[in-house]
């Protein structure tokens, strides 16, 4: 098969509908899609939903470890899943340039279609558009997603001495995209983390009542997501640089490319803020979970109001770390 | 102000949160969107949810009766409003082409708002992504909606006799686009006839036990849309060619270049299946509203089963509408 996306496949008609039906539905198969309505039906009981989207730019397309397809459906099941909401429906947006390969289209839908079974999630509307040669890069990919707000957990105000726990070891995601992108030869194992944490998230449930806030260090990496944090607390944080996880190779290869595992982004990773009595047993429980060997407390939060995120070494050396400010690597999801 | 988008403004740190506060905060401002956690959560109500997407990737960007972001949010509305639902909630995914003018950004997410304060939505989640100059149009926008379905619409099984109605004249989205991609000086007023039908729909509320099927004709046009409810009914259509609502300039304009206003997009129409018994009344009705004065019966659904949309015209000429093959203009939403 070497077919080629052609503007027609965009233009609503026959061939749109002919796409649809041997690409989409093939792989996205359930009567909620199927019905072929302009919007999915679904029925809702009462309570709390949450609703969120994601666009997905990656290059390369596929990478060790996933493809554009996981990330695009992966990534916004984290984002319903770091806030306490069981992922349900999701959407996809197709933005795709004339000439892209067809065969490529079907193995992207295929992860994607795979990630939605392993999830329990199903994809239940759609779009597809086609532009000139020239006016894309080949494919993008959005995805939305609603999910229902699990009763008993919400955000809670941060005190000092509550503890930040990170679910894995950080940085192999962007690690993995910059070797591929600029073709670096490293000889290394390094594949992405890209994966979903809703089963991390879920069997934390009986903490619940002691977490104070999840999130997904994606964009802008750990460093980030924890001055957000800070910012939200309005304290401080101090990490210890021993205690944060980080793979011997992705140090390495990092510390070649001049770039900092703190700021690259990790796609199947989270951050917890819990109180400091649960936090050994959070990660204890972490730790006996697929993906999550690598779990740890790296830090406290500390009654300084001046919203610093700072790293102490084993010598009592401090380095602060700013939000990402300048660009790291584009495009890494 | 001159300031162009970098690829910074796309890695999650401060650039890109300088662009939040900036622009999409300062436009699409409330209290569940600048919350700015991972998802937006809202309380919903035991019933049914609609739940729908769409990617908008139109040239030119601005146009006589609205630009790409006027189209996004109205998009997405309709479809939600065809499918029965009033729409609540929208997401919305930039992907911006480095170098794209942020005063230009501005403008289009300005009139988003303003849609959205018309239609009483609220875009309650984004996300943004910057691709290197050359890898993409300028912008692309997808927005995903969702909405709560009202109790007493559901579609309903189609019979020989119901009547086929549209809600104003046709083809003036396309035909508007046409002319502005080619830069063709017709001199003519026309516009896009791109707006919200909400409001048109629930207007109707009262007819809904006679109302079988809503759909909005945008790409592939009218024809296509017709192709697709008579597949649904397993029924074929005769239409009036006398009794089709297109503007005079429309039906000018579109036969000096070769295309057929059947086949042409509208953004801001309805097509209603309706039981014969209360067509003109709903007819009478729909006129009495604004972006309505040219609605009209077109057709009625014959007991030929063979799934045929034909025109039949003045003097008994037949000719059969298939659903678009091939390209009419593409890029058009």
């Amino acid at each position: 098969m070497n077919e080629k996306i052609k503007l027609v496949h965009g233009d609503g008609g026959k061939y749109t509908d002919e796409l649809i039906q041997k690409i989409f539905y093939k792989h996205f198969n359930n009567s909620i899609l199927t019905e072929g309505i302009d919007s999915a039906l679904f029925p809702v009981c009462k309570g709390r939903m949450a609703f969120t989207t994601d666009s997905f730019v990656v290059r390369p397309l596929f990478f060790s470890g996933g493809n554009i397809g996981k990330l695009a459906i992966c990534g916004t099941i984290n984002d319903l899943a770091v806030s306490g909401a069981k992922p349900l429906y999701l959407s996809t947006g197709f933005i795709i340039e004339e000439g892209f390969s067809i065969e490529i289209l079907d193995l992207i839908v295929n992860e994607m279609a795979k990630q939605c079974k392993a999830s329990e999630v199903k994809i239940v509307t759609g779009d597809t558009k086609v532009v000139e040669k020239g006016s894309a890069d080949g494919i993008f990919i959005n995805t939305a997603g609603v999910g229902i707000v699990e009763e008993d957990y919400e955000m809670k105000k941060i005190n000092a001495g509550d503890k930040i726990i990170v679910s894995g070891n950080i940085g192999a995601h962007g690690t993995t995209i910059a070797l591929e992108r600029y073709n670096i030869d490293a000889k290394s194992n390094i594949k992405s983390d890209c994966a979903s944490v809703y089963k991390i998230i879920s069997s934390l449930k009986e903490y619940y009542p002691f977490i104070k806030i999840m999130k997904d260090p994606t964009r802008g990496g750990l460093a980030t997501i924890l001055n957000e944090i800070s910012n939200i607390s309005g304290l401080s944080i101090k990490l210890e640089e021993e205690s944060i996880p980080v793979l011997r190779e992705v140090a390495g290869i990092t510390k070649m490319l001049g770039m900092d595992p703190m700021y690259m982004a990790c796609e199947g990773r989270v951050v917890l803020v819990v109180k400091s009595e649960v936090a050994e047993d959070i990660v204890n429980k972490l730790r006996s979970i697929e993906q999550c060997e690598d779990a740890n407390i790296i830090g406290t939060f500390t009654s300084n109001q001046e919203c610093l995120v700072y790293i102490e070494n084993y010598f009592g050396g401090k380095r602060i770390l700013n939000p990402l400010d300048g660009e790291m690597l584009p495009r890494i999801c």
